[in-house]
């Protein structure tokens, strides 16, 4: 098996046990840098390197044994990434790339550079930033840590310049603070590219965010054309002015018939689950093909509609695994669980149902999620 | 993750592997029997116990860890699967049902007591046996030794009585002869059953053969409405008279309007591969749900038209693995590699395509086929 292709992941999550597991068809072989030797993409046949991303000697065990790094997550120093391509490790997405997914600041800095339309915002390192934006747009704004945030953790909404201090201190010394947009809904579009540039991209999703956390993705999206052009536009040619390679996940604000870049995240990402059963080709087999520079697949749609909503830990739930027998029972779903620890707040596992209407596959997806976590369990943690 | 389900495979080859690939999103563990701690499951995430199917020890060593043992293959001794039960493992599919797919002979005689259609047989200790049905409904006949033989070893197809005695030799003492049927097709029907009786069928599949292996299995089955209700009723009546728990495949022969028993799997079979992507539910998923006592998935189909065809090794024929960037240019095709050693004959791999037509389906399939294991190739072979 030695004459196999070889991908290394930095973080061993969700996403990478997903990766790893679109890779096993294939025969790709997976090796993961992360703390933990049973993180969930070992547990899908991943090979581990216990180690640390903030450790570069870590990223150089990683590196020798793969013919390609690519990431799990935005924890990483981006200087060792950029170390490791100053060594020759091929890594997907390149730091410049990355850079936009791991540093909120830099990206917005540079999307605005580019042309690409995004929210008003400047940067931050105190209250005063806040409190300059707060005046300029009116309140409230949005202020988020430059590193690390996910699922709503490092993100503010500051109501009024009083509240800036506290947000600020929490926030630590590099904010993004951007105006609130008052958005008609939110789009996720995923689009992926090979190094040789081969470009694919899939129909924008409706997202709904709450608390920052996402909690449906649907398809087809309730958008008009023109709208639905102008995203996967956008995000094809942002795609290609970074000079992506891998898949990219472009969370879009919808204002009429104009779209905002919100986030990118350039990486398999939680909008994208749906790709998995509902689209030719999954964001994962997707990712795999780009960074290994072989031909992108099938972006096309398999179903007439489609659900994705995640499974999330709440306070004195059960495991969902212990749940399977009751939510197996819904027609046209699909049940992921990660085996991750049960905890409030933790994404355990999505759902994704197929049907013939949006209505009908959220009404199957919902069944599911409520044999899984049951509601009374939510409430109780509410 | 103690909480999760657990499921043991005796074997752990490509069946085992693609099992293990359907139970990772579900978050049940597997584990299986093999005298190869690096077999294909094992590279799926399957856990291992390194042992053999014959030692009873083994099988005993892998029930203490599982909630259910299901299997791979058949080359089990049956009265070590009939202790199993006796010590009040869970066994899927159990004994009885299992005996019909480990020996040829006694699943014939089964299936003819219960008065399902088969070709005529005798069962046979030598040559006379041969040709007494051989005399009886004219040459050639089949022989096949009644355990052990797959993807067309241990049978042999008998001219004239004067080769009688060395078939006789080759296939060792126990035989079941049979008629020779110029069949007008072959079908596979793959049905699901769990423990509580609930039962789910996909429609019927076309085979094609070829020196006892399969080459080729396409849905829709070009046969009339008749012979594919007279094909899925049989299939179900068969599960449900012989117990059934898990996927069966049961291989047809049909003759006008008539279909005939040629043989069962009692497992995921090679004539299911089809199912993982262009239906609903895999054969996998299923026989998981259903060795679990799970409620079983839909077997609605989601394509127009669907081929797949094996990746089969040849002499001095490249490894597959390393054709993948040519092979993955052909849309609406997937591809399956089992990472085993290449060998002249040997599976290693299948391919499935999805189209609007059997016709653009095999196309595709065949050009992939044809991109991992050169035809060049294969004809040096031939």
């Amino acid at each position: 098996m030695s004459s196999a292709a070889h991908v290394g992941v930095v973080g061993g999550g969700q996403l990478a046990q997903m990766l790893t597991q679109a890779a096993s068809p294939l025969g790709v072989a997976v090796t993961v840098l992360d703390p933990d030797p049973c993180c969930p993409a070992t547990r899908a046949g991943a090979g581990c390197v216990v180690g640390h991303p903030s450790h570069f000697d870590d990223l150089v065990t990683l590196a020798a044994q793969v013919d390609v790094v690519t990431f799990d997550h935005e924890r990483v120093p981006i200087e060792h990434v950029r170390a490791l391509e100053a060594r020759g490790v091929v890594v997907a997405p390149g730091a410049a790339a990355a850079e936009l997914a791991f540093d909120k600041i830099a990206a917005r800095r540079r999307l605005a550079e580019l042309g690409f339309p995004v929210p008003d915002f400047v940067e931050a390192d105190g209250p005063a930033g806040i409190v300059e934006l707060g005046t300029r747009t009116g309140w409230p704004v949005m202020a988020k840590a430059a590193h690390g945030g996910y699922d709503g953790r490092g993100v503010e909404v500051v109501l009024a310049a009083a509240a800036a201090p506290d947000a600020a201190r929490r926030l630590g010394p590099r904010v993004l603070v951007e105006e609130h947009v008052a958005f008609d809904c939110e789009l996720a579009v995923v689009v992926v590219r090979r190094r040789s540039g081969e470009l694919a991209v899939y129909p924008p999703l409706l997202t709904v965010q709450r608390d920052g956390m996402c909690v449906e993705v649907s398809h087809p999206a309730p958008v008009s054309g023109a709208v639905a052009r102008a995203a996967t536009e956008l995000a094809e040619a942002l795609a290609t002015r970074i000079d992506l390679v891998g898949v990219m996940a472009v969370e879009l604000f919808v204002v009429g018939d104009e779209v905002l870049v919100n986030e990118l995240a350039t990486r398999p990402h939680n909008s994208g689950h749906p790709t998995i059963e509902a689209f030719a080709t999954s964001q994962f087999e997707q990712h795999l093909r780009a960074v290994l520079d072989w031909p992108l697949g099938s972006t096309r749609s398999r179903a007439g509609a489609t659900v994705m909503r995640n499974v999330v830990g709440s306070t004195g739930g059960p495991d969902p695994v212990t749940r399977l027998r009751a939510a197996l029972g819904v027609p046209g779903t699909h049940v992921h669980l990660y085996g991750k620890e049960p905890r409030p707040g933790r994404k355990l596992g999505h759902v994704t149902a197929l049907a013939e209407t949006v209505d009908d596959a959220r009404r199957a997806a919902c069944a599911v999620v409520e044999q899984l976590v049951p509601v009374a369990a939510l409430e109780v943690s509410a």
